[in-house]
C-alpha cells in the first residue's frame, strides 16, 4: 500500500472535546509514517477542502497536538456549510476530489454531526464513481447526542456534567436565598430538537443531594397551568426549585416559546431566549422572585469541568478512526458500544455511514417521566456513566492553558474556486 | 475570661467561598473551648436572630464542617433583610440583644458586605447602650468587590476567575466558528454598581493568548456608536470578537440599558438581560451573527473552578475573626492586605467597623483603558493574583459533593417575635 496523505476538518457547532478526537487522528497517523503522510487540515472545516485552504498539520510540535487534547473548541476552524445534494450541487463534491488528488489525498477524515455524516458519505460514493480511490472515515461530534448506532456523542457528556454541575450548583445558591428573596432559578439549556441536554439537568438531583429541578423538555408541550402548579408544588415543599429550560421548548401551537413577539419601545422585533420568558410566566402566576441565565455557549466550551469519560471517548474516536483507515475500511464511522453501566465499561465499535446519514437519535419516551417534567430512573442510567470522571487541563496564571496552533498554509496547486 | 457562646450569621447574595468563611469561624472557635461555648448559627442569617431560630453548630461533625470550604452557598440560609437605623427600628435591636442574652453570647460574627457591616456596627454601639457585653466582628463577603480597606473581598476572586475562564473558552469557540456563522459572543456579568466583575472578563486575554474582548462597564456611559465601531474593528481585525458587559450599564439619560421597555404580544412589560440588547444593537448595526449569554447565579456559585487564592481568604477571614474576637477585639473586620503582587502575597489585617460601615470601594478610573472598553495593566497587575490557583472540591459521580448540614434548631427561650 503506497504511502497516501489524510485530509481531516472539523464541521458544525464545536464542543468542549472535538480537540481530543482531533489529537486521536494527529498523533494515530503520526505513528504510522508507513501508511499516512501528513495530514492536511481544511482550515474553516469543509470550506478549506473547497477553497485549497489547506493547514499543514506536520509543522506543528508533538507537544502542540498533544494540549489539542484539553483545548475546546475547533482548532482548525469549523464552519457552517451542508454541502447540497449530488445532484444540485455536483460541482463542489467534484471540486474536493480535484483538491485531493492534488495533494495526493488517500484518507478523508469528516469530524461532525448528522449533516456530515451524509457529506462524508456522499464524498466517498463520488470518489468511487470517478474512479478515485478514498477511504472516508467519519468521526462523531455533537453536543446534541443525536447521532444513531453510537451509544452516545462525544461532546455530549461535557456538555451534560456542565449542565448538571451549574444546576446544582446555581440550586444551592436559590435554597440559601429562598426565605426571603429569590424562590425559583431559571436555567436555558441547548437542544432545539431533543431534550438530551435539558435531562442532564436532572442529574443536579441525586438520591444523597434530592433538588426539586423542573425540567422543560422540547419533546413535551409547554402546559401553562401544569407547569405552574408543578413550580408551586416544588416551591410549597422545599421552598424553592430550579427549572432547567430547553431552547426547543413549543407551545401547544407549535411555535417556540421563546418567540413571543417581543417589541421594543419603538416597535422593533427583539430576538430574547426562552429562559427570560419562562421566568416572568413564573412571576406573573406565582408572583414569586427568580433569577434566569442562559449557559449558551459557555456550556459547549467549558473544557475546564469537561467529563473525563467524554474526553476519553472522543481521543478514542479519533484514534480508531485513522486504524480503521489503515485497516482499509471506508464509509464507516467508530462508534461508541456500552457494555455495561455500573461500572461503566465501553468499547469502540464500527457503523456503515450509510446506516448513520439522515437518521436523528431522539430522546426514548420513558426518559421522561410521566408529569413531563423529570427524567427517569432509566434516563439517569444512561446519562451518569457520560459525565463520570473529571479531566482537568493545565492552568497558567490562573487560566487554562489552552493551545492555539501555527496553522501554516499548504502551498495551493489549483485554480481558485468560487462558493 | 468565661466562657459564651457565639452566633453566626450569612448576610446578603451568597458566594462559592462564603461557607469557607464560615469552616475558619467553627474550626476555630472549636479550637479554643476554653474561650468559646457553642456557636450558634442563625437560620437565614439575622432573621434567625431576630425570631431566635437558632442552629446548634456543635451538632455537626468535624468532618461536615471540615466540607464546608468546598462547598458554594450559604449553609445556614442568608437573607436580604437590612435592619433600618437605631432610630426607625429600635425594637429590631434590642430583640437581638434579648436573643443573645438568652443563650449567652458574647461573640457576634456577622457575615456579609456593606450593609451588614453597618448592622454590625450599630449592633456593637447598641450593646454599649444596653450595658450587655458582646463583640461584634464582621466577616467580609460580597462578590461585588466592594468593600474599603481591605485589598479584595472573598467571593470575588471566584466570580473573577468564573468570568475569565468562562470568556476564554466562550471566546475560542466563536473564533472557531466565525468564518460562517457567529462573529460576536455577549456575555453578561454581575455587578450593578462597579465593573469589577466585567473587568476580570478582561483577563481572558493574556499577552499569550491575546482575544479581543470589549468591556461595556457601569461607569462608563454606553455610546452606541462608539460600541459599533469598537466591534467592527474587532471583527475586522480578528475576525471575531467577544463583548463582556455588565448588568448596570447605563446609557447617557442615566437608565438602565437592559431596561428598554420590552412589550410582548399582549403589551405586557417583559423584564430581560442586558446581553440580549446589547446583541441586537450589533444586529442592527453591523448585521453580523452572534450568541449572547447570561451566566447570573452560576457566576458565584461556581464552586468547581473556585480560585484558591480566594478560598484561602475567605478561611482566613472566618478564623481571623474568631481570634480577633479571642483577642478582646471589638467592631472590627479582618481584612485582606497585600504585600506584593507577583509573586502575590498577601496578610490579613484589620479595620475599625465604623470606617468600613457606609463606604463603597469603587473601580479607580485608571483601571479602564482611554476607550472605555478594556482594562489597563494596572487593572491587570491587581486583578491576577486574585484568581490564581485551582481548588476543585471532591467529586462523587461525576458531581462536586457539596455538603448539606443537619442545621439542627436551639430550643427557644423567649417569646415569638414578629418581623
Amino acid at each position: 500500500m503506497a504511502i497516501k496523505n489524510a485530509f481531516y476538518a472539523q464541521s458544525g457547532g464545536v464542543t468542549a472535546v472535538i480537540n481530543a478526537s482531533a489529537a486521536g487522528v494527529l498523533e494515530t497517523a503520526r505513528a504510522h509514517p508507513d501508511k499516512i503522510g501528513k495530514v492536511f487540515a481544511g482550515r474553516n472545516g469543509i470550506i478549506g477542502a473547497l477553497t485549497e485552504d489547506l493547514i499543514d498539520t506536520s509543522a506543528e510540535s508533538a507537544e502542540a497536538i498533544r494540549a489539542l487534547r484539553h483545548t475546546p473548541s475547533g482548532a482548525f476552524g469549523s464552519c457552517r456549510y451542508k454541502l447540497k445534494s449530488l445532484e444540485q450541487n455536483r460541482r463542489e463534491y467534484e471540486r474536493l476530489i480535484e483538491v485531493f488528488k492534488a495533494h495526493d489525498i488517500g484518507y478523508f477524515f469528516y469530524h461532525g454531526g448528522g449533516d456530515s455524516a451524509d457529506t462524508c458519505l456522499k464524498v466517498s460514493q463520488l470518489s468511487g464513481t470517478l474512479g478515485y480511490p478514498l477511504q472516508a472515515i467519519h468521526v462523531p461530534k455533537t453536543v446534541d447526542n443525536d447521532l444513531p448506532i453510537t451509544d452516545c456523542c462525544p461532546g455530549f457528556g461535557s456538555v451534560a456534567k456542565y449542565i448538571a454541575v451549574s444546576t446544582r450548583e446555581a440550586s444551592f445558591d436559590v435554597a440559601s436565598m429562598s426565605k426571603t428573596s429569590t424562590k425559583v432559578f431559571v436555567l436555558e439549556v441547548m437542544g432545539r430538537h431533543a431534550g438530551w441536554i435539558a435531562a442532564a439537568g436532572g442529574l443536579a438531583s441525586s438520591p444523597d443531594c434530592e433538588i426539586p429541578i423542573v425540567i422543560l423538555f422540547p419533546e413535551i408541550a409547554f402546559d401553562k397551568a401544569k407547569f405552574l402548579a408543578k413550580v408551586d408544588s416544588c416551591v410549597k415543599q422545599y421552598g424553592y426549585c430550579s427549572v432547567v429550560v430547553s431552547e426547543g421548548v413549543k407551545g401547544e401551537d407549535g411555535k417556540f416559546l421563546s418567540d413571543q413577539g417581543l417589541r421594543d419601545a419603538f416597535g422593533h422585533a427583539q430576538l430574547g431566549g426562552v429562559a427570560p420568558v419562562v421566568a416572568n410566566i413564573i412571576k406573573d402566576g406565582l408572583g414569586l422572585k427568580y433569577h434566569w441565565g442562559v449557559a449558551d455557549y459557555l456550556q459547549r466550551a467549558a473544557r475546564h469541568v469537561a467529563s473525563k469519560s467524554d474526553v476519553e471517548q472522543a481521543y478514542a474516536m479519533g484514534k480508531a478512526a485513522v486504524e480503521y483507515a489503515i485497516a482499509g475500511h471506508n464509509s464507516v464511522m467508530p462508534t461508541i458500544e456500552r457494555l455495561s453501566d455500573k461500572p461503566y465499561n465501553w468499547k469502540v465499535g464500527m457503523a456503515e455511514l450509510s446506516k448513520v446519514a439522515n437518521v436523528e437519535k431522539m430522546m426514548p419516551a420513558d426518559f421522561i417521566t410521566d408529569d413531563g417534567f423529570g427524567i427517569t430512573e432509566k434516563c439517569r442510567t444512561y446519562l451518569s456513566p457520560l459525565i463520570e470522571g473529571e479531566d482537568y487541563p493545565p492552568y497558567k496564571n490562573g487560566l487554562p492553558n489552552y493551545v492555539r496552533l501555527e496553522n501554516k498554509a499548504v502551498d495551493k496547486k489549483l485554480e481558485e474556486f468560487k462558493l
